[in-house]
């Protein structure tokens, strides 16, 4: 009996730490039946031509051909499931009018089931074409519509962390969109969690409940409150936006004269299994506690480009010791690509760094040290997601899943520009980050297991 | 017989003003046998079922299915060629590192036709794909192998703007990659002028020489006076590198005292047919002589991130009155994408606007009244680069070249997030605009003549 599921061989880009992808060369990447990668080798180790001998016959055994390339699935650590309807609509808005006109009316619509399984079946097969092979989703207020998307991410093979939303202030949020009470919020969301639970024991790769409160100002301190005794019962993960813009920042100030950090910190949110969305305006103090409490920041650099009035410090939070993942904030943000962010990463970043404004001198004009490169956008894409989650996804690495994606560089009706026969790894590497498309993902693995799309 | 050559039925997109886009729902968009538009009608015209019924049946009438629009052919004000084989690389060096380690020993290897050929025959393939009808290049110093982009643009049917590149600074440029010395360079450029003159006159959609200084610094006093004249002698465009860079900015002062701008007039390079890439730093004296001149900008706002340190303030230089179009400047630009770069400049111009550091009070932050709208964007992708080089492209409207993509948003491995029947045209074109790809845009038209690709 063979002692692998399946062997791959090839070459794969994984980071070996926050600034250095690592490129594995034509090396064997070996899967045990809980898709999980068991072991790798070299071409130098003694088991490489063993193997190949025992396995290059099986149906098991997975040559990539030229051309092609793993990279590990890409971790999405923000997405409001609801609004890929309208992803790419109506971002010359205010955030006022994009809430109130926009996107509360649609998320409203998800009590209708038939509507939410159209959209959703959709956008999670279109998020694994685009290489996410793990998504951490805002759903909507509608616990039956939350628990179906779950069930979607089960059955299609992804990795699904999903949060019923809760929203419960009568006097912040709409009388067609709201919880109805903090009683009900509640009881809703520990139905949700049980529920997805047991999901969960049938699921191979896992799904995840997630308390998510929308953001401190759409809650009541009562719900708050409750929220973080249910994670703490339950040791759920949770998600919710901090500091995304001067306006959130203000009003968090306003009412509990601190910052949203602390705040989220107060109501037991701040946790090992917390994810904050945007966190543009933490300071330092805010950031301590950030690494202090094990939260991490999910940054969403297309979406903070329209509604954070600024960019989020990515080197400098990391310095400070903050984990650090990707997301791309559908439907703020306008595209289900982490490709697409990642490249964003480090456009924003540059931005930071030499200014914007191009008749303020030079040396006030922007901050130093802020640039990412693409080793480090990647990491955020992968590994970075990985381990804001604490799970062991977003790298190719003994012990780790085998979550993967398989590049095609030579797909025919999307060539990438690839014309000399002995173009290095490296640039290679940084021309599937910049240039791949749906197109080029052949393949996407998740837990050991090809998914269907 | 028909009078006209083709006739299209379908809903097209098209900017009314450079702040309005025009949905023309449901028109008849009658093209002539110079591939113009002769006339349009909507379906309150007299002509318009009078013309179905005498159409219907033929071979010409082009019936749009469900699902697709029409949009203006994309303008690409700045594309250098032959960088197309590095695109996506080496973006983390610094500017000098990335000339002199990657981009000028690649551009060296156009000496050889047949690497030229091989780049340039999918990048002007890749650029059509992707809805770009017309396209102004840099080449290479190399007088042949530029002649074999201009023949390779008029084969393939797009409308190419092509420059030999002139470099004849023998203390700027390394010795492997320079004109021979002044006279060699204008003596190329001569002959390139002509030669692409010739070849315009049996190609249907036009390609036109370009005088090419690369830019200030790279060439000598004597080459930039030659060139003028040159431009002047044949009436051709002028296209150059213009206050990209705090670094190119001091560079130019520091030569000359005075800014960019002035220098190249002074030289007679700003001219109605002038169009200059970045422009970062204009102050409002170099802006009022670019709107005097006719010359355009080009604006590049993915290669401004990484090179040009700042964003370019596209709101204030409209009200100035200069022409500005988008480039996508392959391969400081990563992508062959005007939609990505449509995209980007609204992005940027919201970073100019609200500013980028948090730590900065918001009231101190960024440059009010600088954000784009998407309908303003579009209008940069297609007739602001219409404008820019003073021809009757990028818009849908009478005594206009039939310059079109034909969107599906229903392509099945690539459905757009359209999910009611009833979604309106004006949403549908802002996901047209974040969500295209190559594999969205099914037919690419150019003065009237289906393009292969
Ligand atoms: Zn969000
Ligand atoms: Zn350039």
């Amino acid at each position: 009996m063979d002692k692998y599921t399946y062997i791959f061989k090839g070459t794969a880009f994984t980071s070996e730490t926050n600034k250095k992808v690592a490129i594995l060369k034509d090396h064997l990447f070996c899967i045990n039946e809980n898709g999980v990668i068991e072991d790798i080798f070299n071409s130098t180790h003694d088991e490489y031509s063993r193997l190949i001998d025992a396995y290059q016959d099986n149906d098991n055994f997975h040559t990539l051909a030229a051309g092609q390339y793993i990279l590990p699935g890409f971790v999405d650590l923000h997405v409001h499931a609801p609004q890929w309807a309208q992803s790419g609509t109506a971002l010359d808005l205010p955030l006022y009018d994009w809430l109130h006109t926009y996107t509360f009316p649609l998320e409203a619509k998800f009590a209708d089931l038939e509507f939410a399984e159209l959209v959703y079946d959709d956008l999670v097969t279109t998020l694994l074409k685009n290489g996410t092979t793990t998504a951490l989703y805002f759903a909507t207020i509608h616990k039956e519509a939350s628990l179906l998307l779950a069930t979607i991410c089960a059955k299609k093979g992804q990795r699904g962390l999903v949060g019923k939303v809760v929203m419960d202030d009568p006097t912040q949020n709409p009388d067609f969109y709201r919880d109805q009470d903090a009683k009900t919020a509640l009881a809703d969301t520990e139905e949700f969690i049980l529920e997805v639970n047991h999901l969960s024991k049938e699921t191979k790769q896992g799904v995840y409940p997630v308390v998510t409160p929308r953001f401190i100002p759409s809650c009541t301190d009562e719900v708050l409150t409750g929220l973080g005794k249910l994670a703490e019962k339950y040791d759920t993960y949770i998600q919710s936006h901090c500091s995304e813009s001067d306006w959130a920042h203000n009003y968090v100030q306003e009412r509990f004269s601190k910052h949203d950090a602390f705040a989220l910190n107060d109501f037991g949110l701040l946790k090992d299994k917390s994810v904050m969305a945007h966190c543009n305006f933490l300071d330092d103090e805010d950031a301590s506690l950030f690494a202090k409490t094990g939260t991490a920041i999910s940054h969403c650099p297309l979406s903070n480009a329209y509604f954070a009035n600024s960019v989020l410090p990515v080197a400098h939070l990391q310095e400070k010791g903050v984990d650090i993942g990707l997301g791309t904030d559908i439907s703020a943000g306008a595209t289900p690509s982490i490709y697409a962010n990642a490249i964003q990463s480090i456009i924003s970043s540059r931005m930071l760094e030499d200014g914007v404004n191009s008749s303020i001198p030079a040396s006030e004009r922007g901050v130093p040290h802020s640039r990412l490169t693409i080793d480090e956008a990647f990491y955020l894409a992968t590994a970075g997601g990985g381990e804001s989650l604490s799970l062991p996804i977003g790298k190719i690495k003994k012990n780790y899943s085998w979550d993967i994606q398989i590049i095609d560089t030579t797909v025919s009706s999307a060539r990438m520009p690839i014309f000399s026969p002995d173009e290095q790894p490296y640039d290679i590497f940084q021309k599937i980050m910049y240039h791949t498309r749906p197109e080029h993902i052949q393949e996407v693995w998740v837990q050991g297991d090809k998914v269907q799309f």
